[in-house]
């Protein structure tokens, strides 16, 4: 079976670790959003694809929710004596990885290439792609001012309240051909849990005109109206959206035929069929790794019953 | 009283250390070599630049003899997961430093403005400058091969015998504007106990016009026959050059009138004034913080003497 499993750093690198742990080499590839990336001093960071890596590779700081376990921040604290500011927690380690990035980078790699190097040398089995080679950067346009999508995210805190979203450099991107060609092989898409406007929709940008919409599977970002991580429900309801479940499933309905939802939003079943997509319910809350991997056996059975029907 | 030093990593940064300790701001202009200087990473590494910097801010590691005091290794330490070669000990403060100055370079600052604004951050009073602006980089020829310098003196600690040194770009490199400014402000022209060949060479090669002869002063490196750090002795042998205090003051007499030898070398005196040079003895062993400034104050004193005898 191959999968291809569209991700931004939280949920959907979540889902990505139950796969990998499931599925052959050859099998997953995981598409990350770009469009969160940032430059510090020079160096690439790009904390989707990060997290994927890390994550993947067993390194990933589940207590602080990014950057690599037990890191420390000395070279940070030299920048800070220096008078640079560094309100972005760049790590040690997460900066020995973005130094052998950034120059496989400059020395003529695609994106693309340099992500798929340091995978290799992580030894991680899963195919991690950016989503695009060219940049794509998220401008959050807030009450305080545009600002970079980490300055509201990490310095500002989310605390602007958001009036819109706009993806810097996302008409002049193109999706990368092991993305596109990753799209066309996959037996099923898989959208992750991950907010929908910040970390799905740029992919789905790029990505819209190579998907068939029947099998697209989406699992819900948002679990009884509440998101488990990050500020997805605050960020809809402030750029005016239904910040629900019910809501997130009328953003995908022209993208996806199939719509997850956790067993406490049972009662939306029937709303998620009136919208033309086959409702699913699952147990999505992902507190540790066993709970990833069961929410991907489950996802992983769905689309073996499509490849059964012939349905791909 | 103004001062320029021209300066390696080890014995001129502890003797800038001391004139630090001594002159006002504005009196000291340091001179530093940069054909040691290499790349890691796109990340400028420029280290006897940094040893003076960190030794004149208090923060060098004297027990590595390198780097930054209680650094840590853990940016390093990815690298070496990632599967990169690791030989070239770079600490994580001191890349935080690196990769403030790469970006203030790759802004479009001179090598020498970035290094005068980080010295301004470091709070540091003396002018540190870079010897050049253009790249210089010492080619070490030796049995096993053509070898970058820090490759032959890190990675390969010296051992391969040394058949002669090139300094690739010193052709097409200018001494920096600030260099030659403060050379012919200067009273004196300092030459710290530095490596002749691997430190002072360079410099001399880019600076030789614009010196007066009879108001450059050296402190010998070599003291009872010994170079008190780092391979001098050794090199200058190699090299075919005679590796003696006699042979250091032969090495610079058609630069500089004066030459300051150690209280065990006091025989020499005959000898260097047969070259033309006069002698001066003094305790050129720099131990600690009190003996740098010890020996800063002995200089500092000459070059009075010179001063109210109008010779400059």
């Amino acid at each position: 079976m191959r999968l291809a499993l569209l991700a931004g750093g939280t949920g959907g690198a979540k889902l990505a670790a139950g796969f990998a742990g499931l599925l052959s080499p050859g099998e997953l590839t995981v598409i990350a959003n770009t469009a969160d990336d940032d430059e510090f001093w020079g160096l690439l960071v790009s904390p989707d694809v990060d997290a994927i890596l890390y994550r993947l590779a067993g390194m990933f700081n589940e207590r602080s929710g990014f950057g690599v376990t037990d890191d420390t921040f000395h070279a940070l604290s030299m920048l800070r004596r220096l008078g640079e500011p560094t309100w972005f927690a760049l790590g040690d380690m997460d900066i020995g990885l973005h130094l052998l990035r950034s120059r496989l980078v400059h020395s003529g790699m695609r994106l693309t290439e340099a992500v798929a190097d340091i995978a290799h040398r992580l030894a991680i089995d899963a195919a991690v792609l950016p989503m695009s080679d060219e940049p794509v950067r998220t401008r959050v346009l807030t009450d305080d001012g545009d600002l970079a999508m980490q300055r509201w995210f990490v310095e500002q805190k989310c605390a602007p309240p958001v009036r819109s979203l706009r993806y810097q450099g996302i008409e002049a991107a193109q999706p990368a051909p092991e993305v596109v060609q990753a799209v066309h092989d996959a037996d099923a898409v898989v959208i992750g849990p991950s907010n929908p406007v910040l970390s799905i929709d740029p992919i789905l940008t790029l990505l819209a005109p190579h998907l068939d919409r029947r099998r697209v599977i989406v699992v819900s970002p948002i679990v009884g109206g509440r998101s488990l991580k990050g500020p997805t429900v605050e960020m809809l309801r402030d750029l005016g959206e239904e910040a629900t479940t019910a809501g997130v499933a009328k953003h995908y309905a022209g993208i996806a035929g199939t719509f997850v939802i956790d067993l406490v939003d049972t009662a939306l079943q029937g709303a998620i069929t009136t919208l033309g997509m086959q409702p699913i319910v699952c147990d999505t809350v992902m507190a540790d790794a066993e709970d990833e991997r069961r929410l991907a056996t489950d996802i992983a059975r769905i689309v073996e019953g499509w490849v059964a029907d012939g349905a791909s």
